[in-house]
């Protein structure tokens, strides 16, 4: 395998390749920053290392690539790779556009690569725990889903420059989005969302948003809340809550540590302060499940379809937040493998 | 005081009154059904009971009359005592239509009495407490108000029949629409509401819902998301959060006890299974601060205006699930008091 | 009903006999400071305060006296009380000996007055609710006790001055020994225990100790821990745990309110502070129900050998802890009621 | 490395020195039971298996062993490693007894190896934070130690069958003995026990217990007090806590997961059901922690003479519960490197 882009979340893939899942082989990273790509690679031992994608994927010892570059930059990885007939992990959201997903499918597809986005909460063992108490009718027909994701902190500002204008909801909302869709088992028919500027002024110059309520419905005709905040300054965190007609599952991973100070100043517990600390176990899963599938030439559990209909979800957020007004998905059929 | 209707909740109040504040007197109840008037009164070793709130009220040594019919008579209860110079306390929603609470202000204003609606949640003691921090300053700048309540089961079919069509919002979501103004100290500017009917299918025979959820914008910009869930089956379930530009503060008290039971089938906690346990000293205070308030010739901290502004975003949250576009509301300046 | 010693928790027990239990007539209070004597008489505006006991019995029309003096004047006040033929309630500890404890036995089964220790635990709704539990079998046999008790801060020195020396296992471990008799529904056959002072040094001056550790053994052979810790800063701290053999019960109210504060400094719960706020339910229970029992003419629930028992438990918790070895108790037969 | 012994810990300790410690390469694994070892050495995809540790210490490529026989074999194990100049990592308890622990201290020491026993508990996450934030002041001077260890169910009887009489102390105290001395920074100067047999009748057999409870006093004057339990059908439970002048620290890891699930029979949570699971980080950090001290020729964090401190705490416990008295440690000085 070899990864394209190699910053705090390409290195982790990077790093999870290396040194925690056997059956893969990590051959190269790259980076536009070579002096990253080769640091990392020192660092990680391994000989190989590029400054674009087209250099890494010349190689004939890699077979699968996973793109962890700045979102904007997905869509021509995805085609350079499915160009050179090589698999494909992506980061989300798997391309800024709808427009844009819908070619990269089409593209893989005719040259046959399979593509799996990064949607880590797919497996995260919590997310998934929940998922099968679903399916095992624990909680009766799902009717009400919640969801909230809130980073500590912004992003840096050279990253929200890296991306296209607005992007709070591609960045953010996609994940929330696509938990729905995953955990109600059905499609986003329409939505309405509020957004705005509120904590972080910085988001304007970018014409972005830092905190943003959609309200969704589903083409079944269940209802969802999805909430997105960028500055939550104590701590990250990430909540869901599917309400079913015999019960409620609620998720939270709060708390950090099993720990509980008590003193004169009050009670105290730790909270995750960074998804990577939050989501370690569900990046390393998705990556070998990742993995398997390709060593097992299976099809993937998460797939482009899985991507493009996140991205349309944000689309669709942004267009409401934008126009003041609910918005319907176009919602196609998932396409037939041939 | 007199109490008029008296089942569940109005047999709270006067209980709270006969029982709990001494410094009020229970004169008499009166309730349509003459039967229970008498029983309730026998039981609270009074004297007096009437079916009617014309009689109640013909009683000079009443001077503060309790409201707590079934919410479409509340307008016609409310202007018989403003003509009678009874103060008045009535139980939430103050109307159930804009207009008639806009008529019931005028009224009472004219005639020199008070009115205060039943909006408990601002009497209990851990809302009591987060309002305090946030005026403290804890959680910096309140930028998102987030409110959940469900019920454990939806109200007897009996008590949908007695309402007008269509009230889950006015029965329900006007707790969180008062919450939402007092907690963000801010007017709601304009709302988005979606409704289904997903699991008490006879709602729908009273044109009514039993899932809600509704996104708000406030005046000043901060954003906000509020559920209505009408058959929670594990209990009884209120959440509250505010977040701000420097913390969070959320209240929840799913717990009951603090039991955790521990056996081979799971981890076990209680929770609460109904509003008067987990607002009991809510609606204690509430009536308290009533007395407190005519015995010492004050305003209410709870005025009319809250009362009619809690009913106007329960009819915009209606009329946007309804016609399936965000609401704007009309808010009119707090009327100055003579 | 009188009350002999208006302190902080003479003056409670006041107040619910006062505002709260309308069956009983508070008809006068008594206190060695007759000024504090008119003071609290002046807020609960009643007519007779005394500045003693017998002044107070003198009383035809008051039939029951609840004793909440400094503990080594519990036996002359039941003394007195017998002689008058009141019945009595009495704060914990019963007496500070075993000795005295059997004496105010006798004497008040021959006057034939009835006599209720303050064992509060008892009343508290959630350890009721954890003893129904047992009962009913959720936990199977019960086989292990586990105690805490944690002080926030030492009492006044004033009041470790008003005690004899060395009462720490009587003023606070006699909660955790009353509570593991009932819990385990069995009498303690032995137990051993360690003390120091360790974290408040003024302790050694009155020959008493601020931390304390006790094992125990039943009768039946299940085994018991408890703990007793007099400056925990960060608040008033109960945890009881009954193991049994399909599971187990654990109790505990650290925190007191339903609000999670989270701030960039950390997450913050409450916690209660004070043992009036922590039991404020058991106080006023326990106090209705002697007031039941006295007018309808039964007998106590928690009645003067449980007094005794646990006062008995407490000394060889004293002796353990100063003879440096296991001390095994004399549990006399629970006396017949002539 | 090798490892000797591959039951349930034992393959558990090759998993990770084969999979996830990439500087350790694992040559060997030698187990009574052959057919075991050479499934063992199957999955894990290595050449060389044995049938007795003397076999597999004979290989020149091996230069530290882990031992993970039964108790009973660890001294025999120990002494053919010594004798053979390797490094020994050691499963808890150390040895049996105290004499056997003192003569593979000596061994060792004139061996020049290193012996590190697997007091895995130094190595979870929660206790290791629990430690730096105590050695951080954050609770003052610590002044009481609790600990609680609880098994879901009893072990294999042939398990019980494979060690000596009476080893619950051995087995399961061992942890909290080392624990407090690690925590507290102190030494066990006294201590006292009850146990009994209550839940697993089986045990008698072995002439050992199920449940025990010990108070400790500590050199400097603190205490403590231990509880171990056999069979809490519920889960796997430890809970840590130590209290300070200053506040109190809980560890409890009691939840395994995030999820809250709420149906109509109530409010429940997943807990922890084997030590594998709630210890899975400990596990691996300390063999982690072993490799490197083996590769950088450093002293081991946790070394013989804390084992043999520990063996002496629970022999101490298990003759203070025979003989019915509160037993003093002699505690020697921790031996100087040469």
């Amino acid at each position: 395998m070899g990864v394209v882009g190699v910053g705090t979340m390409g290195k982790r893939h990077a790093e999870n390749i290396r040194h925690l899942i056997p059956e893969a082989q990590l051959i190269a990273v790259a980076d536009a920053d070579l002096a990253r790509a080769r640091q990392v690679a020192a660092e990680l031992e391994i000989e190989h290392y590029y400054n674009t994608v087209e250099a890494l994927i010349e190689r004939k010892d890699i077979q699968a690539v996973a793109i962890v570059t700045p979102a904007k930059f997905h869509g021509v990885a995805i085609r350079a790779c499915a160009h050179a007939r090589k698999d494909v992990f992506c980061e989300k959201p798997l391309t800024l556009t709808v427009e844009e997903a819908d070619e990269v499918l089409s593209l893989t597809a005719k040259a046959g690569v399979r593509l799996q986005p990064g949607h880590v909460r797919r497996y995260d063992p919590s997310h998934v725990r929940a998922k099968k108490r679903i399916e095992a009718g624990e909680i009766g027909d799902p009717v009400l889903f919640k969801s909230l994701g809130r980073d500590q902190s912004p992003p840096p500002v050279s990253y929200m420059a890296s991306g296209v204008n607005g992007m709070f909801f591609q960045d953010s909302g996609v994940h929330e989005f696509d938990l729905g869709r995953w955990m109600m088992n059905d499609e986003i028919a329409e939505l309405h969302a509020y957004g705005a500027v509120l904590v972080f002024p910085e988001a304007a110059q970018f014409n972005d948003i830092d905190t943003a309520v959609v309200n969704l419905k589903f083409s079944r005709g269940a209802l969802g809340a999805v909430e997105n905040y960028m500055q939550a300054v104590y701590g990250y965190d990430i909540r869901t809550e599917i309400v079913g007609s015999k019960g409620t599952i609620m998720l939270g991973y709060l708390q950090q540590t099993p720990e509980l100070v008590l003193t004169a100043s009050g009670a105290r517990t730790d909270v995750v302060d960074h998804f990577l600390i939050r989501f370690a176990d569900g990046y390393l899963d998705e990556m070998r499940d990742f993995v398997r599938t390709m060593l097992t030439d299976g099809e993937p559990k998460v797939d482009g379809f899985d991507g493009r209909q996140a991205v349309a979800a944000a689309a669709a957020a942004e267009r409401s937040y934008r126009e003041g007004r609910p918005v319907a998905l176009q919602n196609p059929a998932r396409p037939v493998k041939a």
